[in-house]
């Protein structure tokens, strides 16, 4: 889904996009098996993580199919980081969790500054194209909390949602001074790598309604 | 997204459209607050509950880019609404409860209306036009009610969605019958606001199966 | 929905279409009615179990509006099927067990089965023309489960998901091999239904992670 980054900047992104993919998934058939969920239920769980968000975002901007429906790569990716998760989870769980952290801030930043980046290519306004990199970061997440019963963290957590929509908009906001793509692309995936790494290292929360 | 209505009634129910967004906001952002939610799960909450049923008509109908991800000033309205409730909920928790009931009801009227209305010039069948109204009134609340892990209320609640359909089928049946839109309109409006404003007075329930 | 495979079979393939529809409104009726819902909300349980899961490929492939949505004829089976079990709950929760999982694998198999074609048809990958056949048979289940805040059974209960993906592959691996499409959707049918009554019958399960 992340596509629009790709004929830019070539290979490097592909394996970068590839690689979040099989994170995000991973991520989501880590909590499935934490949650007791059957093989089935780990593979489901690790594809709606994975490309959850960014089917909400292509439904919504209007390019139907999504791209990862379209595209067999990233259903294939995902799921085999489930299957591997379902195998090796013994071992993923002993993982250091500063990698995960840092892994999983990579694929937020990326999935929010590609997810914006093609909404404004389909014409939305700013505004709504930086709430479409916000949905492409953190869509899938939320469609796995709530398949499990739980309320979805990315709403009362820390700054998670904040930085993708921070990143988001910083890349925007390059785009619209007319930077080069690759400048403000990469403007935006350090500045929400980088919120989002001293939200997590100085456990900084946005602020709750007073009284 | 009630866009369809403006053209033939001009300013009044513009202002009524964008109060109803601003309220539904209101009310969604008010949940979070209750909810223990921080400013962006805020954010969110407004967003979805007032835009979230129109969001939902428009894919099913297939206007797609959903009219409020295309206008702005939709999604504008709805955060400004939610970072009101933010600043002020010390204050607008003491609203008086019968001002909100009567503004929320005007809201999901106008919105059940406005859709049924923009399903049949989308050329669906009167029965599901009828449906994609009620979707409009309360799809944003139901959303709303699953992000914070609750059974919706419109399945278990009194007479609300219910409202929403009656006030739909009215101007539907006013459509039928040839009326001015505007009359339709007004009706249909009009019968469901008195359905539900009974509805609470009296505390009118909808059936449960018997035994 | 599964309007695609009519032309070919003709009129024994409509009547167990509308049987699956009205079968699967029937059981998201009668788990409304086990909540405690009210008529409303038994009906739209119905509607969303019968027709969520088609209504969810529909989008995702860009058929669009759903065909359930431009044809009057499935809401109305669903709605009909909720309003009788709303009347008739006492008797319907009498009726033999191995029966209604019997027309449950049926509706199963038989959804599965036209979602992977319809899919296919739309210019899907077979990978994802399997999951869209899934999706199909599953979908609707998981929306009722997410409405009535329980955790979706087909993430964690015995194989459901599995016959249905099973029965989709089976129908798009014969069409691969260029058999009569009558034969491949009678194959994946016939898999689909066997596989689920098996295990059933048997207990089967699918594996959890290990430790």
């Amino acid at each position: 889904m992340k596509s629009v980054l790709r004929p830019r900047t070539g290979h490097l992104l592909l394996v970068i996009d590839l690689a979040g993919t099989a994170l995000f998934a991973a991520e989501g058939s880590s909590t499935a098996v934490q949650a007791h969920l059957d093989l089935l239920g780990i593979l489901v769980l690790g594809f709606v993580t994975a490309l959850g968000g960014g089917i909400v975002r292509d439904l919504l901007i209007g390019d139907v199919p999504p791209s990862s429906i379209r595209n067999w790569i990233y259903p294939a990716v995902a799921l085999t980081a489930g299957a591997m998760v379902f195998v090796l989870h013994a071992y993923t769980a002993a993982i250091n969790s500063w990698l995960i952290i840092s892994l999983d801030a990579a694929g937020l930043s990326l999935f929010a500054v590609s997810g914006a980046t093609k909404a404004l290519e389909f014409g939305l306004h700013p505004l709504l194209a930086t709430l479409m990199g916000g949905i492409t970061g953190v869509g899938g997440g939320t469609i796995r909390d709530l398949l499990i019963g739980q309320v979805p963290k990315v709403l009362r957590s820390d700054i998670y949602a904040a930085a993708a929509l921070f990143g988001a908009a910083m890349t925007l906001l390059c785009l619209r001074l007319r930077l080069n793509p690759v400048v403000a692309s990469v403007a935006g995936i350090g500045s929400c790598f980088t919120l989002r790494m001293f939200a997590v290292y100085y456990h900084w929360n946005l602020p709750h309604a007073a009284g």
